[in-house]
């Protein structure tokens, strides 16, 4: 593909090139080549779909933990207990990617004979957005469901200040004909907390909404959002879902949960045993597939194009708008900020690997 | 138990005499005896959890489609598709709560199996709240998750003004020891269409949030109601939420969803083709039973007991509500409003059966 798409602008990337360095980097931190590999795919990707809080610019925190002796590097990861259409899985202190492509190939092949699979995991780490796994269910026209516990607190129950529970996120992909697949990745809180600290970074207010103080008043300064936490959404209902997202992710596969999560920002040697899940529905089980697929393109389309309110250009559908980053970011490269790439090239020269191929051609084309 | 508990005191009547009116309403409007029972239930159990909007509140609405020819009173329920895990119901137009009580049932024998089990239905009808069917799971020591497409469209997508989705829920019922089984049962609206209505009866204001007008602006007069829309949880979230659901309870199962769902309010004929859905996760399949309960217990003790807001008397969990409610009722009787004792005692009277006892008792206990 790459001779096919224009050199990538100013500050910009190709995707193949940013995979190659993220495996380098792993491999030269002593990860096995095809491990590194999986791991590199999975957050190039989360680069090109936009999720850029979980794609490389996880890579300097992920290797602190793996030199702070944090994470195996050679994970043993196996079946702990399964049934027909279920299992629970060790990480083994592995790499989340690794633990969580391990579950959805499980979920794949269970569901395939059962109708639907659910896969549990504990000693997981960290794996990167939500969504990445539960479309790993649409190859298969199968339904991905993903559920996982966050790796710090920001969130107390409602009505109370102690941060026992994480911005668990929920994840469903769900096959489509003739359309972008419908893809809902969504933490339960109103805001994630990398946009917290984004408009931190820009020196703006939050918006009335996002965070409460100690007080239980609206907290917009996010420089202070020490003193505060995060709303989750609908008010007692997002508590009440991170809640069931955490007992299903977390306490089911006996993974960390309320007081028992570590925050992985501020500890990096000890074992997070984080928990996920992944479900696999097989559409097959229950029709035609094809049927489906056109049923789900037809509300997709009604959706789309139904009334609008005065001034909305348009009417999205989960997971349209990933699928627009990813076409853009194929097309002309990935962009990467000064300050991530200087992090970028300090991990080359820690690790002794050759840096990011320097990508100063002209701007991304317009087209 | 009715003699061990006191009279129930004015305007309240006791559960078992209630359950019994309904089943017989039931009986003389040509349901079976056995399903009579089964739905009178059902009903009793969603007045007893204080979900007073699912129970028999929902009488009159249901014996008025069942007189109009709307509900099928002798239904073939049966499987049309199914795996080892999973099943799809023709619930051949019958009452809701008969369909959802069959694939719980079938739930739980697959999810014994295989782990997990997953049992949707199309050609339903409203079944009361969707808690009562998550619920269903703990007996067996099963993780219960139930969705449902709401029975009349409320809510436009996310920018939009035509109301293509519904309120569609989502309950979740987890098993634990020495606590009450954590619950929750929410719909992906901020608030419920009937608390809309309840304010416009009580002549209250909305609260900001609950609704917007088509030009997006707050609307806070119930009266109102019809010259705007409910506002999803989370803004963008939460209407992503309901298609979710609605993909997994409706377009999975063959049932209405979108433009599909009619509007049971006002019509009162056409077959609904109401889609449910119900999972049940077998615990055991995951490991020691007792184990998980009891860290599911530790996880609800470390968040209630956990420091609060000023002002904040107490943190509850999700069922904790709904279980006071149920052992208060169980004590005190079931208080209906004049209104509806009114409307009932009419149904009485159009079947010639004899009407709800009357419970001009004394006051409640205050025990």
């Amino acid at each position: 593909m790459a001779h096919e798409t224009p050199p990538p602008g100013p500050g910009r990337v190709q995707p193949d090139a940013l995979l190659d360095f993220i495996a380098r980097a792993f491999v030269a931190a002593g990860l096995p080549d095809a491990d590194a590999r999986r791991v590199a795919t999975l957050m190039t990707e989360a680069d090109l779909q936009g999720s850029d809080g979980h794609g490389v610019i996880r890579l300097a925190p992920y290797l602190k933990r793996i030199k702070a002796g944090g994470m195996n590097l050679r994970p043993n990861i196996r079946v702990l207990h399964e049934r027909a259409a279920t299992a629970l899985l060790d990480g083994d202190n592995g790499m989340g990617h690794l633990v969580m492509s391990r579950a959805a190939d499980i979920a794949a092949q269970k569901a395939r004979l059962c109708g639907i699979a659910w896969v549990g995991a504990r000693l997981s780490n960290h794996a990167g957005p939500a969504s990445l796994y539960a479309r790993m269910a649409l190859p298969h026209d199968m339904i991905g469901l993903y559920f996982a516990v966050g790796n710090a607190n920001h969130l107390p129950p409602w009505g109370g200040l102690e941060m026992l529970l994480s911005t668990n996120p929920i994840a469903v992909a769900v096959p489509s004909a003739d359309e972008v697949p419908v893809v809902l990745d969504m933490a339960t809180t109103v805001a994630a907390y990398g946009k917290v600290k984004a408009k931190a970074q820009r020196g703006e207010l939050m918006p009335e909404g996002w965070m409460i103080d100690r007080q239980g008043q609206p907290l917009r300064d996010p420089k202070r959002a020490d003193e505060g936490f995060l709303l989750p959404i609908g008010g007692y209902k997002g508590y009440g879902l991170s809640l069931i997202v955490g007992l299903l992710a977390g306490t089911l596969n006996g993974a960390a949960m309320g007081r028992e999560v570590i925050d992985f920002n501020k500890d990096h040697t000890s074992t997070t045993n984080t928990g996920q899940a992944i479900a696999m529905i097989d559409v097959a089980a229950f029709g035609d597939v094809a049927g489906f697929k056109r049923r789900v393109s037809t509300l997709v389309q009604d959706l789309r194009g139904s009334d609008r309110m005065p001034g909305v250009e348009r009417i999205w559908l989960p997971g349209e708008q990933s699928h627009a980053k990813r076409t853009a970011h194929l097309r002309d490269g990935i962009a990467l900020a000064p300050s991530l790439r200087a992090t970028l090239d300090g991990v080359a020269a820690d690790l002794g690997i050759t840096p990011l191929p320097c990508t100063r051609g002209p701007e991304p084309n317009p087209a």
